[in-house]
């Protein structure tokens, strides 16, 4: 299962500071991530990626009024490794393209 | 805690059949729900609304090879009755505005 | 076309008046629309659509200084008042259910 | 302005055709993107990035009968580079907790 979880507190502006203690919580983990300027790329079970959400929202929650938080899954039956995977098979398909 | 959840299974077409399925294990959760022609307004605790969440993408997943889930949440302390409650809060803006 | 947008400017806690400056603008422009808890629905064809979720963008920019927006949309073709009419195909579905 | 872009069509599984066929779209804007295993992220004005975002959806929806598509944008008053200017914030907050 793909995740890709970006949770914004409601503050003045600069969201760095959260950011990086959600980080450290997916990086402690053990879950394989990918972070980007939109979010963060995590691959895992159900259970145990929505375990390690619930704490990084919680401690926004802690330390903030009001947080919103956006949740997307790509869930393919028997997929794997698709933080990488998914941009190869795409980068593939483009330099066949660019060959021919 | 205010969520809203939209899963897609990928197949050919029409999705009102696979929505059903997921609008009856919410209405049966007892949490308070509203369908909305772009996903479900789920209102409740993390752990109780999540809990049903994960049955409605795993029946899903258990029908078809590959399913997108899209889960955003506003969190704000103390905040109640939001499915209604917001909308309320700014049509009562509205309408200041329209009696000036 | 059926669009889902939600814009959350960076400020320190309650959204209610920027929301309500942007219900006005697309009440304004004449397309169909539903105001829910988590966002606004509206319908009708790509140019019109985004020249009104731009106006309503851009006024927020211009009175915060950070705006988080989200669209999401579904487009299926010959598809025709879905902001009720997607409602009902699921409702009747489970009305079925629930005579057999 | 920064947003990620994702689009959908409803078909049987495999999507890196549609998707392959949206990077070269984007690739040939000129403008700054990257690709994840989530959507693909772009930095400009917002009406390069419509009139990109429009091309791509209208081909997807050329080519299926239904199409969803998600647009997530992050606009900063001033801010640039933040593809990769972002995520390098965030890794330094990290870097000087651990020296610490």
């Amino acid at each position: 299962m793909l995740v890709e979880f970006s949770a914004i507190p409601m503050r003045k502006e600069s969201l760095s500071k959260p950011v990086s203690q959600i980080i450290d919580i997916i990086d402690k983990s053990g879950l394989s991530y990918q972070t980007t300027a939109m979010g963060t790329l995590i691959e895992g079970e159900w259970d145990k990626i929505f375990a390690v959400l619930k704490r990084c929202h919680n401690l926004l929650r802690k330390n903030y009024h009001r947080v919103f938080t956006t949740i997307r899954i790509d869930d393919r039956r028997g997929a794997k490794n698709r933080i990488k995977g998914k941009v190869d098979e795409v980068e593939q398909i483009l330099r066949r393209k660019i060959r021919r």
